[in-house]
């Protein structure tokens, strides 16, 4: 055990690699790995960056990844990919293009598609994150697909939530704009060069005027807008610049409302792990049951409903 | 209650609209309806329909809305927003086009938006089709934005599942259909008059070319593909055939696979209940706990780790 804690401290790639496929297929005995790396755990930076399909988010990471390169900041990218739940893998798509990036040992780049019970990726995900932060990386990126709550539960633990949104996409997007609006620390037209980026900026303006009172209660942050072309690879300094700014103000203005949150990260870690064992309990003896079993038919059939099995379950099984 | 019951089964508006809000907003006395509900379900027909923003979700519903009416046909929409966790209420977006349809007492039109614990909008949204279903509604559409594991959950209890796309999206999208091209039994290539429609059709065929053997021991169903423009209404009588044809497949030369799909869907949906409760039960103890609370600080402050201290939440609850 000791071995492989030291291994992963140290940057053993191989040993990392093995832990974060154990984490992903959800091999049990993890738990024990996870539970000795916490100490070294709580030092990296965490970027959230989130945004709907074709906005060029694996781009705007591939771009940001050399950025902090360029300063020498060692970086981990974890690319969540949650709309994969029957190839069983994550799926590369563009992501490719990051792989460049794959010989150098200040990068460590994976793809998690855990699948399973419930809060699968966002436990996953928040492992993948202590694993990183254990070996050493500075700055931890988590980049999602989509915009779902899986999505906003994996960005929701991060540091600093990069939204990304492009010009000129429909109503569909403004709503999701929207619902996400309150997570967002920095918003980033990419694709700047297309045709309405300045409308979006000001829609974008727009909304958060809109919502300011309600959010700066809470952190006394105004979120900032920035304009990139990932692929040519402007604005991203900009784009760090607001970042560091972001940090800044967590650790320093911000310092209740950091501690407020680490106490309710933590919570939240907390009661995600009590569910998972409590599913791994529980909901194993109700997959296998035959006793609940015996009741399909009759439910289909409707001699019975669905709740009063449900009742009944519990009952014998004294929760 | 009898009243209630007879009431949503005359389909009477505002004891419907009522049932679904209370639904919506989890309050717990639901069950009691919804249980006895439960004999009078089962007859409706439920049509799944994804795909990622922007690729006019709701205009294609909106046209198949006015495509079964033209055939006395009754519809209910449920149009999910699992985007909005913030918010609290389902953002329509584009969805207000869908209104017209409002005045059109065999067309029910919800939003559903339900926060909260685990699976609440999975659930949610079964429970109001079978609300749906009990009132009378022949055709149920669900309709979901976006391509989470919320979303896959959502569609996999319909009967036939649409996914739809538009021409000319980048490889995120290609990744999102093959992620989901195994819950699609028709794909709909909405906006075929933009450039490269044939383009989509074509990839969507490699596509289902190369999983066939998977998914043809399973179903025995060789996957359609409709080329739409939604708002113009062509292609919309075609998109009816197609899911008639599947109906009528999953009716007579599917019926064994029918069956398998009841039997699941009955199992999931039980299975879920009993996630719901146990959650009820337990997670209300957890995050109401002080005992919990008192481990926080010591959590953060790396004195002791999370795993441990779930472990010994599940062993004092006897779990």
């Amino acid at each position: 055990m000791n071995d492989v804690i030291s291994k992963v401290r140290s940057g053993d790639v191989r040993t990392v690699a093995k832990l974060i496929r154990d984490i992903d297929d959800g091999i049990p005995g993890v738990w024990e790995v996870l539970k000795e790396l916490h100490p070294y755990t709580g030092r990296a930076y965490v970027l959230g960056v989130t945004g709907a399909p074709g906005v060029g988010k694996s781009t705007l990471v591939d771009g940001i990844i050399s950025a902090y390169r360029a300063k020498h900041i060692t970086v981990g990218v974890i690319a969540v990919d949650p709309t994969s739940p029957f190839t069983g893998g994550a799926i590369l798509g563009d992501r490719i293009r990051m792989q460049r990036h794959s010989t150098d040992p200040g990068v460590f780049i994976r793809s998690l598609a855990t699948r399973g019970q419930f809060g699968g990726l966002t436990q996953s995900t928040r492992h993948v994150v202590d694993v990183f932060d254990a070996m050493g990386k500075e700055i931890i990126i988590v980049e999602t697909v989509g915009v779902g709550q899986d999505e906003i539960d994996i960005v929701r633990t991060a540091h600093t939530t990069l939204i990304v949104t492009i010009p000129g996409m429909g109503d569909d997007i403004q709503a999701i704009k929207a619902g996400i609006l309150e997570t967002g620390d920095v918003f980033v037209v990419n694709k700047a060069d297309k045709d309405g980026a300045d409308r979006a900026v000001q829609d974008i303006q727009l909304m958060l005027e809109m919502n300011r009172h309600h959010r700066q209660r809470e952190t006394r942050w105004i979120p900032r807008i920035v304009k990139t072309e990932a692929h040519r690879g402007l604005g991203l300094d900009k784009l760090l610049e607001e970042i560091a700014a972001h940090r800044e103000h967590l650790f320093r203005d911000g310092r209740e409302h950091l501690a407020a949150h680490l106490r309710n990260k933590a919570k939240i870690e907390l009661i995600d792990l009590i569910k998972q064992r409590v599913f791994a309990v529980v909901m194993e003896e109700a997959v296998q049951s035959h006793w609940l079993d015996s009741f399909l038919d009759d439910i289909i059939q409707k001699k019975i409903d669905p709740f009063t099995v449900c009742d009944r379950f519990l009952t014998e099984r004294k929760i």
